[in-house]
């Protein structure tokens, strides 16, 4: 049986540096850059494989896609696609857990060093010739925020959120965590939402959104 | 006897958060704010203590000093003080190796993840509605850079320098350094300057400025 397989949502995966090709050894492929919600049933309503990263699968979606028996999602969370009806229909889900985990913990830091460092509005101010004109060898317009001794909690202890840690700890933080399974080998580093919550001098989020 | 000290530049070291009384236990202290080159020797005429920051204590500035027995230097690097004149004239000289280790290896990180994400541009780019109008779940207009993977060259692996490659390693960077003097313990991480400029995607500086 030749596959049909409908990407929903390319566009952003693949603006054109990658390629489907590998998809197309599978089967009879049509990429979409953007699905817009009133045009997911016609779409896919001949695919036996669809593949969407946020173009969302609800329950009635899943019900009424005769042919569908697989939807891979291309990305980490999974909360477009209405995984109970799925199973109910024997519709195998997949997503991609481990695509962007140190992208995202990279990401993390970057954010929070713009919050301690404001290094681009610095920078602009240096090439106005603020540094140029200083009485001093040093100016700054906020104060500096040092990371060191700082406690980061990570809600959400999993693979990106232990990434995100372990980059922490290099930084000097104190790394507390709560999640709902806890990993033996991490023990040390859990505690209660609410212990979480009130010590913690930084946030990081990296649970998935269940509904 | 009652020791004469002078501070040459406190501003920068304490612009008025942070107090000088720990020298006024010692002596009696004068704090000028900035001192001109041409009023430096006026200034540290009678004094037995000469705390500077960046302020220059050139050979004659240090022969011409008659009191002079002690230069105190409030920052790491001690390229202002000219050693060798206050080492023939038993003048002690001592610097603050360790007060901004890991503010300067965290700063390393502010610049280069700014280099890698544009954080505030992008920030800017939000609130100016570019996210609302964007037909995708996300957009950019810098290509993002991935740190792990990549080579960080540290060219002088001081206590600085590890610091930012403890740092740089959690990233999931390769870390490789070039030091005159090479700690045991970190004999995996040395390469020849020529290996460390040619195989390095950053090149981090941590070496002191020996005139």
């Amino acid at each position: 049986m030749q596959h049909k397989i409908v990407i929903l949502d390319g566009y952003t995966e693949n603006p054109g540096d990658l390629s489907w090709d590998g998809f197309a050894e599978l089967g009879d492929v049509t990429v979409y850059d953007r699905t817009p919600s009133d045009l997911i049933a016609q779409r896919i309503a001949d695919a036996d494989i669809v593949i969407t990263n946020k173009t969302p699968l609800t329950g009635e979606t899943i019900k009424n896609a005769e042919k569908m028996q697989y939807i891979g999602v291309l990305a980490t969370g999974y909360n477009v696609v209405d995984v109970m009806a799925a199973k109910e229909k024997g519709v195998v889900v997949t997503n991609i857990p481990t695509y962007g985990t140190d992208a995202v913990a990279q990401f993390v830091f970057a954010l929070l060093l713009e919050i301690c460092h404001h290094v681009q509005h610095h920078s602009d101010a240096v090439k106005e010739g603020r540094w140029s004109k200083a009485p001093d060898f040093c100016f700054w317009d906020y104060p500096l925020i040092e990371l060191v001794g700082k406690t980061m909690g990570i809600i959400g202890y999993g693979r990106i959120g232990q990434a995100t840690g372990r980059i922490a700890k290099a930084f000097g933080m104190k790394v507390i965590a709560y999640d709902s399974y806890q990993n033996p080998e991490l023990k040390d580093d859990y505690v209660s939402l609410d212990t979480l919550l009130s010590e913690s001098d930084v946030i990081a989020l990296h649970c998935p959104l269940f509904s």
